[in-house]
């Protein structure tokens, strides 16, 4: 499988994949899904948000109470190849151990591409499972742009998926009773003697969107006295951001500018930053917001520039469900139990229903971008972890 | 003519233009310089550089010792309306008023629009006038490239220029014998009691491309004590810049940033960022530099990054030749004679040519944005300041 995924939408110059909601990378993907689920004769279908479903039934035709795998196919810019992708092989590869293991299925079990996980194309990460959920505003979802300006709504009619037909899915909710996700980990909190650990809960996290106004002029002829330039108490914000999360306990990042007009011989008339900060709970994230806001203003003000803050997601501490995880880890014969600091549509769908994660070794830590890696032997570990799980709750 | 140019690459919701080289709104332009020229019967030539000429010969057929006028017809990103077309608008229009007073030139008069004067596609400035003087290695041009990884040469190709067959002219240069250059001006130092002004220097001035290297990595996983995210010492360098300039009686700008890979939730493996510096001499724009440089390294240093500072342009003072500007004040009765912070085709023309600028007052100073202006009657005295100056130059 990997074979035919690691070619697509990878940069050659890199090593890093963009592979954005339906653009041709990602569309290709969805194809490989399509012919993976066909070849084990499992029955497709596509919800009405872009996710992708592989149902195996079991024999005596039963269509509720499901247990769900899988992950997503999207990557954030220039990303690795294993966020995403190693969850929905791993999901078809537990499959076949399952059946060469004679396994027969007492409940269906589903491998799941959930769409925009990584929120690269239209800005609110795990948009596909959020719609399914209705843990976003279809409206809203609707609006959403990209970096050309198009918008979910007309770029969804374009790819089969209505977009007035989008939101919370009860039908599909009702038929599915928990959703296991396999993913890489994203940090190094697994050692030498653990290829695979279980989620505790996902930190609070968001994303906020700092926009700068100033007067574009001429950067040769403009005094510095005469200057209202927004790039200054950016700069000066990035800091701040850095010292108040060291203040707080917290992580926070900008990794993402916008400059108008971008010109080398020109003062910009604004600058966007997005700011992504997570932390142990909600009290450590808004003080780190609530501290970036206050430097932000205060530096833009002393430039003569507008500044305003804008909340583009946040995401409360996800505790994964307790009888579940156990379950889990009761399956897997004891493993190590910890937190993530990385959203997931398990963290989404966990309001909706019980969810698990397991997580599968990253020698180096790097995530969300090329030198992203598992080694072969703990990516087998975890589909026989995985297999092994979906073999317990497949039971009944 | 400003009806016919006015809507040619404006940005309606920001009013800014953009009119980089060789693409749709520029060609544009210079289809309509093509329109023009044949309007008033003047023979148009263009060079092997991408620039374009239009020539009022006289009547005993006479060739050489030209006077040329004119500017040039492209933008910067979101740039305003009369930087480059103002010079060009005017030269026709100080013809058509020649005419109407029965001017009989002993000089060719010429109208020339040089290309890529603001150097916003292939990243250097006054690129046309640069090859035409020798004042790049024609090789070094051929390998320049745009924003889509596209070089000089091939887009040259594309739109009629041998890319071997560009460099300096000396054939063109032979015929030439001065240059006057008309300009809006890009600061305020034109009072309320004159419109027009005569330029003296151009200070010196470059550009250099700061490159900071660090490991892209998942934003929410990463702790901070792990991380080598570039946006730190670049944040910070972006104020040094700023303090520099203030030491060094010199400007900075960064106007332009480009962060790889530009993910809201991926800390950057990089972040490049250009400087523009200008200063009243040589001095003042080293040292800004030096500081800059030294700062970043430290900065770098800080946060496990590399820098690496390249220099992509840089101009030596430029004082435009005394004898030829003495005539135009004369000619104009007397007028303000100033130095200006921007760079111009007719300073690179200064090493091959005597050249010389006029300058129509700017009310806000605001330059390189949609807020760039000059009022009509303004214009007007530019026009007519450019006839009487060239009336007398063309006499012989």
């Amino acid at each position: 499988m990997w074979a035919a995924l690691l070619p697509v939408g990878r940069d050659t110059a890199t090593g890093g994949y963009d592979r954005f909601v339906w653009t041709p990378s990602e569309l290709e993907c969805r194809a490989w899904f399509l012919d993976e689920a066909r070849a084990r004769s499992l029955d497709v279908e596509s919800d009405g948000n872009g996710n992708l479903f592989a149902w195996w039934h079991p024999a005596d035709g039963r269509r509720d109470d499901a247990v769900l795998t899988g992950s997503h196919l999207d990557s954030v810019p220039g990303g690795g190849a294993f966020d995403g992708p190693l969850g929905v092989v791993s999901a078809f590869a537990a499959i076949d151990l399952l059946r060469a293991r004679g396994v027969e299925p007492a409940r269906p079990l589903g491998v799941a591409a959930f769409a925009e996980e990584e929120g690269a194309r239209f800005g609110v990460a795990c948009l596909g499972s959020r719609l399914l959920a209705g843990a976003i505003d279809p409206a809203r979802a609707r609006a959403l742009t990209d970096g050309a300006g198009r918008t979910f709504a007309e770029v969804a009619a374009e790819n089969g998926v209505d977009p007035d037909g989008i939101g919370r899915d009860d039908a599909l909710l009702s038929r599915v009773g928990c959703y296991v996700e396999l993913h890489v980990e994203q940090g190094r909190a697994l050692g030498p003697a653990t290829p695979v650990g279980v989620a505790s809960a996902i930190v609070p996290h968001g994303r906020w969107r700092l926009d700068f106004t100033g007067e574009g002029n001429h950067a040769g002829t403009t005094r510095l006295i005469d200057r209202r330039d927004p790039m200054l108490p950016f700069a000066s914000t990035v800091l701040a951001a850095r010292a108040a999360a060291e203040r707080h306990d917290s992580v926070a990042t900008v990794g993402k500018v916008r400059v108008v007009p971008g010109g080398v011989n020109a003062i910009p008339s604004a600058v966007a930053a997005w700011l992504d900060s997570r932390g142990p709970d909600e009290r450590s994230v808004r003080a780190t917001v609530a501290d970036v806001l206050e430097h932000a203003r205060a530096a833009a003000r002393g430039h003569g520039v507008g500044v305003e803050l804008t909340e583009e997601s946040y995401t409360e501490v996800v505790d994964f469900n307790l009888a579940l995880r156990d379950r889990v880890v009761r399956a897997l014969g004891g493993v190590p139990v910890l937190p993530t600091g990385a959203g997931h549509d398990a963290g989404v769908l966990s309001a909706v229903l019980p969810t698990a994660m397991l997580f599968v070794r990253n020698p180096t830590g790097v995530s969300h971008a090329p030198a992203e890696h598992a080694e072969t032997a703990d990516c087998l570990a975890g589909v026989e972890a995985l297999a092994a799980v979906l073999a317990d709750l497949v039971r009944g």
